[in-house]
């Protein structure tokens, strides 16, 4: 199977037919238009097979989530998606992998209405890197910096979930137990926030003008709360009760299990932002309509780093850290 | 080192002030605006360790080469260039790859006036993604479809160089032995034409509104005239005779050898273009002014493919075919 067989199954999967697509796959550049008025935003994601997911990932879902990862991104700034560009680097030219790569994608990018413009196909050890684009009116973009003291501090949905998926996994391959029935719903739900997270795009875009910073849960809720905190100068002080997780987590892990996975485990792509307690009810207005759960978790202090408090307000002193690559 | 160290010295390094750029590394995502009028023109380019180049390619020869093989498919657009994302992957955080990496990216990226906005560093086998962007006045890029029957076929530079530069790596490798000085000359001419580039970003800008299709040549000369000729349904003839050479070249290799690597040999990064007779004057003019060698090979004709005549007007029954990956 050549390369340009590779390239014509990704290009009928997953190259919508948007209007300002001008000149898509089979150029040397991909040509696009921006509305007026609107600033591009830009984002890159690499997933590498053994680092980012199992090797034993299925190639639909590693294709879905290498997309995932990357408009989630976008969310986080608030912005439209329209535009990815994708480099898939593959040990051979396994048509039936590029197929169900494709599958999966394309299902993501169908949903968001996101074109996949242009990319390379390259040989070498499983890696993909997606570059996505979007756009905010000009002006709109939800930076990590703008949070002021007093703001609330939400988070969307359920924070863990991928975490326990991933430890489901593990756990799954060392015991090779089969579970009972309800656990292994339980399991296969949080398998599915792993390899298919939801990227929060119509509440990232629901957040412009009311969120004051924002950011995509990839690394820990706390490591990420931490980078809001850093760019904003300032501190934030979270609950534990607070962390909202899902039924399918409390029943798979005791709590203790529960809060770590919560506060430090990665992946889980939800959204957290600051906003003004002003427009805290606007906001839950338009989450509501959106289906999307909020869940208030504390304040931006005037300090520096982020606390979190247990039920008797005792604080950590070393909060857990998130991932961080290399070490 | 962690992985926010390295980023500040990519950061530092790589990432100029323009004006357009609203935001750049250190958030989730990069902002910036696109002049009105303007297209934007979108192209991804994976280098992998082993397969794009030698193992031991010096990290600065990496970086410049990962910016400068997507800058070129830019100039092929006749887009200017602005922005780029860089997915750095590789075994372990090393500082002192990451800042010579730096050096050779920053160097190519300052030439040409390109901002790095944002990136992912992950650990894996060594292999680097660029995702460059640039912009065109609406309507005006080059693509590779739009030659028309009796269109002359150009390309710019020498012939070659890049493929005869890998060959040397390969000998001096094998031999062992020290060539004398002349040659020795004409080697690091060829091996500096491999692993520094010079994407024709000027030419490709110089080119629009003058050439009719153009491509840069990555996959050798005779597969990426195919594709002009594919995508224009059209078919191209050239003179093996005309095609441009450098004296190192010549002096390096004998002539059979020569032509095959002018034909055959990829990574030379010159573009190829039609342009119309009633063009081609102007075009000459504009390619003097910017210092840029243009050579005539031959012509745009009515049926498909590429043909290459020799002297005594025999042309190739299977002409060389040009890289491609998977084969």
């Amino acid at each position: 199977m050549a390369e340009f067989d590779l390239i014509e199954i990704l290009k009928q999967r997953c190259a919508s037919r948007r209007d300002d697509v001008h000149l898509g796959i089979g150029d040397d550049a991909a040509v696009v238009a921006l509305p007026a008025g609107h600033e591009l935003v830009i984002c890159t994601d690499t997933l590498v097979a053994g680092v980012h997911f199992p090797r034993e990932t299925a190639p639909a879902d590693i294709g879905w989530k290498s997309l995932a990862v990357n408009l989630s991104d976008l969310a986080a700034m608030g912005a439209s998606p329209a535009w990815a560009t994708l480099a898939l680097t593959m040990p051979e030219a396994d048509a039936g992998f590029v197929s169900a790569f494709a599958d999966g994608f394309g299902a993501l990018a169908a949903r968001h209405d996101v074109a996949l413009i242009g990319g390379d196909t390259t040989r070498g050890p499983l890696a993909i890197t997606v570059t996505t684009h979007g756009f905010v009116p000009s002006g709109c973009a939800i930076r990590r910096k703008g949070a002021q003291v007093g703001d609330a501090v939400f988070v969307s949905g359920t924070l863990g979930d991928a975490a326990g998926g991933l430890r489901c996994l593990q756990s799954i391959d060392e015991s090779g137990a089969s579970a009972l029935m309800q656990q292994k719903a339980n399991q296969e739900l949080l398998i599915s926030r792993l390899n298919r997270p939801q990227p929060r795009v119509a509440a990232g875009i629901g957040l412009r003008g009311l969120a004051s910073a924002c950011i995509d849960i990839s690394d820990g809720l706390i490591a990420d709360l931490g980078h809001i905190a850093a760019a904003s100068e300032l501190g934030i002080d979270i609950e534990e009760e607070c962390l909202p997780g899902s039924v399918a987590l409390f029943e798979c892990f005791d709590m203790n299990t529960c809060r770590t996975l919560q506060k430090s485990g990665g992946d889980d792509y939800e959204l957290a932002f600051t906003i003004a307690s002003a427009k805290v009810e606007l906001m839950r207005i338009a989450m509501t309509e959106l289906g999307c759960q909020v869940t208030q978790l504390g304040r931006v202090v005037a300090r520096t780093g982020v606390r979190v408090f247990d039920r008797n307000g005792q604080h950590n002193v070393s909060p857990e850290k998130g991932w961080e690559h290399f070490t």
